[in-house]
């Protein structure tokens, strides 16, 4: 188990720390659990499960994810769980009458991937399903994260809330940031390939009578050209195109109709 | 009902529509469409959901965002449901053996933002819970989005991974793009009562003998100074802060111990 979370960070500390402030029900507890580790979250600490802890049910529903749950602190109360953290965000979705930073998701998660850098110790606070965080455990933190949901509807439940933090902070930490773009399954054609493809088809349409009239050839040939190497052809599509071509303009004298 | 839609997005088709394609369970759809109007998504289109349709499991579930199902398509096959449709994307976890872009949510949502405002209309496919989409479905789409999770676990929910793309699309097209900072709840001093306040401790502590030795205490001084402006303190805050070095330092003759 312990060399298992060892393969998901380089080195403890390197995520932040989700605190479950006074969580209710275990299941959510197991689904805040499973929301993390999607993402690389590992640190997981409860202050004062209402259902006590270990919690049967957390575990039945962290499923693969119960390694998290395993590693999990149990604290008494918030002071003791965040003593060893050096920067505090709570998570809610009201403005409180606290004067502290409100911060996006993504600008918060950007604070604490530069914190974390610095050696720092980062915890985000989630409060109870029912009510969320209460002031007092708010007045603990030194900023305050809120997810800009439509103003007409807000219904992220915990382990959601939990997910987007997980997520905001995997994305911005990601090796290829948004960018990402590949093509899945490709054995592409060489640019050979795809110039023997267009001459194979030149021949063959100009044999047909394609490329009429003249004047219009030479753009109709770019065309075509420009098309096959835009399309980024795999090998088989290349041979299935040779193959369409000759049972389409004819003179292959194995083809059929 | 058409009304609060209305209120959400300045125009219909400004934001992707989610399609689900055979889902299973009605409470699934329910919270999927909850995930939807978390982030101003409100086009939803049901591909041969198992249990028919309306469904009063999804209803139940969705609660508030019933509003998303009372405008939902259903349609018997996914070509239909995609017939006016510019561009697809598929969600899928795993690579396929089609060939496709695969793009990170980030990167397909932006790409999305950039065909939408140039008045495509685009569409994100999730498949059915258990199995996920499959290659016959893949192959309508333009590109597929996978999810870049911890390789060693995946875990995310149909709802989670709805809410996934509009919260990434939401990011993105936010009028304060991860950078809102705020305080909330502030009545903020002004720039004159915090140099009041300086010197009112400047004063106090000069006279309890603080500032010594006397060729540090410029220096001291200069932090003091700095810390309160830095604080941002509000109007409360000073007042407190008042009465503290009343207090504290002394020949306050209203003041007790």
């Amino acid at each position: 188990m312990g060399s298992s979370l060892r393969e998901l960070t380089t080195e403890r500390g390197s995520v932040p720390s989700v605190v479950l402030v006074r969580p209710q029900m275990g299941q959510n507890i197991g689904a805040a659990a499973r929301a993390m580790l999607n993402f690389g979250f590992e640190h997981m600490r409860l202050v004062a499960p209402r259902d006590g802890w270990p919690n049967p049910e957390a575990t039945a529903m962290a499923s693969g994810a119960s390694v998290v749950l395993d590693h999990a602190g149990q604290f008494p109360d918030l002071g003791t769980a965040l003593a060893d953290c050096d920067y505090v965000y709570a998570t809610t979705a009201r403005s409180r009458g606290l004067v502290k930073p409100v911060l996006t998701p993504e600008a918060a998660m950007a604070e604490a991937r530069a914190m974390i850098a610095a050696g720092k110790k980062v915890a985000v606070l989630f409060g109870p399903e029912r009510a969320g965080l209460e002031n007092d455990d708010v007045a603990h933190a030194n900023a305050i994260i809120t997810v800009p949901v439509n103003p007409g509807f807000y219904s992220l439940n915990l382990a959601q809330c939990v997910l987007l933090m997980a997520y905001e902070y995997a994305r911005q930490t990601s090796d290829t940031p948004g960018a990402r773009l590949e093509l899945a399954g490709a054995d592409l054609a060489t640019a050979q390939d795809v110039q023997h493809l267009g001459d194979h088809f030149e021949e063959r349409l100009s044999k047909a009578g394609f490329f009429f009239p003249e004047d219009k050839a030479p753009s109709m040939k770019l065309t075509l050209r420009n098309m096959f190497s835009r399309w980024g052809l795999t090998r088989t599509e290349v041979q299935i195109l040779h193959g369409v071509l000759r049972k389409l303009v004819g003179r292959d004298s194995s083809g059929g109709s």
